[in-house]
């Protein structure tokens, strides 16, 4: 036995008992005739006290070579401590030491040990391991493992059944976006590593398992925007028998659990808000609603007057900025330029001042009177004392826009409130969407998902106003799980696929075998997944996923730690009969 | 909703109620001016009636249309069966259908799906999702979960945090068995799926996690044996500061945890064996322990006399066959071709019948007296009625030839009874193995366990004699477990791979990630990995493991289902930068 208890759990109904512990030297202090050093587990710091006078000399002098990061083994009794710590579960005692064992030294860690350290990011990532013994990251990992055991026995409490589906899969010739990887068996042929198991879920459901879920991970071989990994990790469900009601009951119950289990926090039934109506609103199909902040139309009150730029755009739309009215012009004008940057894009944006006196000052004060801006502060909800911003153009460029303004003014202000959790569900999405520069229209959700009968018979004519029974889970400005009611039968499974653009040989390719299923009578079913990573991150109140997940790849898709990916050696390449295209 | 109820859950209580349910069209009877109809789902099967008299027309008429695994929907009321049937959870109702639904029609399965299907394996697998529906397949899968469950409650509660590794690693130039995925983000690199999360999980250690554990897939490109899958899962434990003991405690409670919670079973404390103990007393090091018939070494016994068969080999070594002393000529003949058949490759076979009257009569009564075949006996443990089996030569090759023959007799005489489970460690594991061709030693288990300290003295003289602390738990003649205590210090890991013949530089090239992390304070440390898959299917008293995965893989590594892997398109090959040697 290495150690009789752990640097965490030892308290003053532990003085005057010989114990061993063991872990890491988090740091020493030195008074000459006595010697302190903070012992660090997983579980805590115990404080380890050498004294010339109560330690035996070897030990004593033993304990001053101990540096940083240092793996011992200490045995002594456990003492009242004099000057107690009540910030520290084990600040009431301390250990005096009688024997001392270096399990293994340490070379200087290259940042520090601490909460706050000094190392920047790629160097923590290279030494992963040391970062992981910093309690914010240790902490985030212990809780990714809470969510994910709170997910797994809710939902089989629940009568879901976690099934693995596989990870060496078919490769699809669209599937820009697969991992593929050579099979040495079959010669000249490749697997695929799954995007999601989305056709392998609906196949249990034509199997009878009824009710799924898996925690698994997701492969997606795509440029990484920040805090996006290449290998990503589902919460996947899927059920049978089922209308969209049941499974938004069932996902609504799961997140009210997590928030009352993991955080103390009670929701109420979440709102639920269609995809239109997010969009007009919020400018976004997934809102913070934490704060309001709502839309304003404007254009039927400010299209009247001589101000082309507002005559000539599809939408005018501003929002109230609520406090904001005191911004000093330097501020204004740093505001617009940032909306004006290319990631926002906005060519320009005006503002109105409303004064604690129910009067109005505005960039547009040449065109429109206080009457005018009145009717504008109506519409955007402005009281005294706020300041509302205005956009113009496009309709949907322009909520984009003012959606990426109305989220940077509210972090500013702090209404993004970590530890406060707004969830909804945003339904009613679109099918479809077109593509910008080839007019092809895609699946915005998937393949499989079905569209509302009602909405059939515009397939031909319209099929951007087609909806789909696709839902999202937003929480906190964040999608953290979408999902649909999927098709069920061959015959409209083939003419989405058509609509898609398949030809009918390209569709029996590549989804003949999930049609040819549907065919030996599969049931009613849907499902949704949930981001793993993301929801682990925002229930822990952070930004970041990364943090979360104990061996991240940058936004290179690489490990810098361990160097992957690497070159492959000749040999490999010529056993699995290919070769690298050295141009 | 689709229906209140499941097909499982209906009982006499219900009498009365009007209930709808929906499910799969097991079977129909039809008796003219009755119709039954046996409805199904993952939960139980209720039967359903439609009578002429108490029916609408309509429905009675449509239920006559219900072709097997049609997916419908019926509403009706629960009433009292005449002839009830004890053997069925809803035995004692049926439901009076008063609405009829036809949700999704099916065409004729191209198997039965009853407990016993007319389907042959390689058609099950093409329609996996039918094979799915049959009881004992969704049963496995059900127990699958209960037993994954199981293991993740039992190792949280005993402060164990599941964290996930990275499936997109690095390759190894040895690696012939690792399955690698060019990277589109890093041109010309590969990362490999991983064999084991090994280096991570002591990476973990290193960074303080303490007690790992993680239910993980991997992955071994290489032939596949019947029931042995290109993607595997393991549940996968490493924990810091532990001495073998420590773990052997750890997971030999895990394992009384399962048998007790799914078996009802209450085992001792697991027997510990030595590797040469095993070898030398079952030629085999999983031996299966339900039943004795162990080696008896005839050396000394045998070696006296003119035989030169016996006379000549390194070792002469018998087993005692309870019971089977009145096996005819015919049967012994077959016996002994069955040994001397190429998989098990012995030359011959001596034998030695246990008569009822304490005399013996064997095939070498020419060489060998009563006297001596008493001594063989008693070596042997055989008792009158018993057979006596012999063979000789090498000592290794002959005990892995008897051991072939233990079991396969074994099986015979129904001594390797499913229901009963007995499980060992298996300690002391020699550290090295040497490759009969090559004479190169390579690492027995892997190259980062630990030789005993007590035998490092024998890695320049006598390296075959070097023993690990390397341990495995096996459960009624499989290894379900194996592992180790870890080298964790710089100097002996770099040793270590010195003798696995490295040069110093490979070794950096690969594993000197490792290395650098032992030398910031890395804790002693060491643990193991049970396969999921074999746990599962001999808790279920199977012996077949593919049962228990929902899509397996065939012998070729092929899903016959989705057809892959499959040739990849020109456009993905081009934007990986690789190229198919089509020679």
């Amino acid at each position: 036995m290495y150690r009789s208890h752990n640097c965490g759990e030892l308290t003053a109904a532990h003085i005057n008992q010989t114990v061993t512990l063991a872990g890491w030297v988090q740091k020493s202090r030195d008074k000459g005739f006595v010697h302190w050093v903070d012992l660090r587990d997983r579980y805590g710091i115990t404080q380890l006290v050498f004294d010339e006078s109560r330690s035996d000399n070897a030990v004593f002098e033993l304990a001053k070579t101990l540096g940083r990061e240092f793996v011992i083994q200490a045995t002594g009794k456990v003492i009242e401590r004099e000057s107690k710590n009540a910030n520290m579960a084990t600040g009431d005692i301390e250990l005096l030491v009688t024997e001392l064992n270096i399990l293994n030294p340490a070379l200087l860690p290259p940042f520090t040990i601490e909460d706050d350290t000094d190392g920047g990011e790629e160097l923590r990532m290279k030494y992963r391991y040391l970062d992981i013994r910093r309690s914010p990251v240790r902490n985030a990992l212990l809780f990714r493992h809470t969510v994910a055991m709170a997910v797994r026995n809710f939902l089989s409490a629940q009568g879901f059944c976690e099934i693995e589906t596989p990870y060496l899969i078919k490769s699809t010739p669209e599937g820009a976006r697969d991992f593929v990887v050579p099979s040495r068996m079959n010669e000249g042929q490749f697997y695929a590593l799954p995007q999601s198991p989305q056709t392998f879920k609906q196949l249990l459901m034509v199997g009878g398992m009824d009710k799924y879920f898996q925690i698994v991970k997701c492969f997606r071989d795509e440029d990484l925007r920040a805090d996006r990994q290449p290998e990503f990790t589902q919460i996947d469900c899927e059920m049978a028998f089922v209308e969209q009601e049941d499974i938004l009951n069932v996902f609504e119950g799961l997140t009210r659990h997590l928030l009352k289990e993991l955080k103390g926090i009670e929701v109420d039934k979440f709102p639920r808000m269609t995809y239109d109506h997010a969009m007009k609103t919020y400018g976004n199909d997934k809102p913070d609603i934490r704060f309001g902040m709502e839309f304003g139309e404007l254009n039927s009150v400010a299209q009247h007057k001589d101000f082309g730029v507002f005559n000539s755009a599809e939408l005018v739309v501003g929002i109230a900025a609520p406090g904001c009215g005191e911004m000093t012009r330097k501020e204004i004008d740093a505001l617009i330029e940032w909306v004006k940057r290319p990631q926002i894009g906005a060519s320009g944006m005006v503002y109105v001042k409303c004064n604690e006196d129910g009067s109005f000052k505005s960039s547009v004060d040449k065109f429109y009177d206080q009457e005018d801006l009145k009717r504008w502060a109506e519409a955007t909800g402005a009281k005294s004392g706020d300041m509302i911003f205005v956009l113009s153009g496009g309709a949907h460029k322009t909520r984009t826009q003012l959606s990426a303004l109305r989220m940077e003014l509210a972090t500013r202000l702090g209404l993004r409130k970590p530890e406060e959790f707004a969830p909804l569900w945003v339904v009613d999405f679109p099918l479809l969407e077109q593509d910008e520069d080839s007019g092809r229209w895609h699946a915005m959700h998937h393949p499989f998902t079905s569209p509302k009968p009602e909405d059939m018979k515009l397939l031909e004519t319209d099929p951007g106003a087609v909806r789909a029974n696709a839902y999202d889970m937003v929480l906190n400005g964040n999608e953290i799980g979408g999902g649909s009611i999927r098709i069920h039968d061959k015959a409209t499974q083939q003419l989405m696929f058509k609509y898609l653009g398949f030809t009918e040989e390209e569709a029996k390719n590549q989804f003949g075998f999930l049609m040819d299923a549907f065919q030996y009578g599969a049931p009613p079913h849907g499902g949704l997944a949930f981001g793993l990573d993301r929801l682990v991150a925002i229930l822990g109140g952070q930004e970041t996923i990364r943090d979360f997940i104990a061996f991240p790849k940058n936004n290179s898709g690489r490990d810098v730690m361990i160097d992957a990916p690497s070159p492959i050696s000749p040999e490999q390449l010529k056993e699995l009969n290919i070769k690298l295209d050295l141009k």
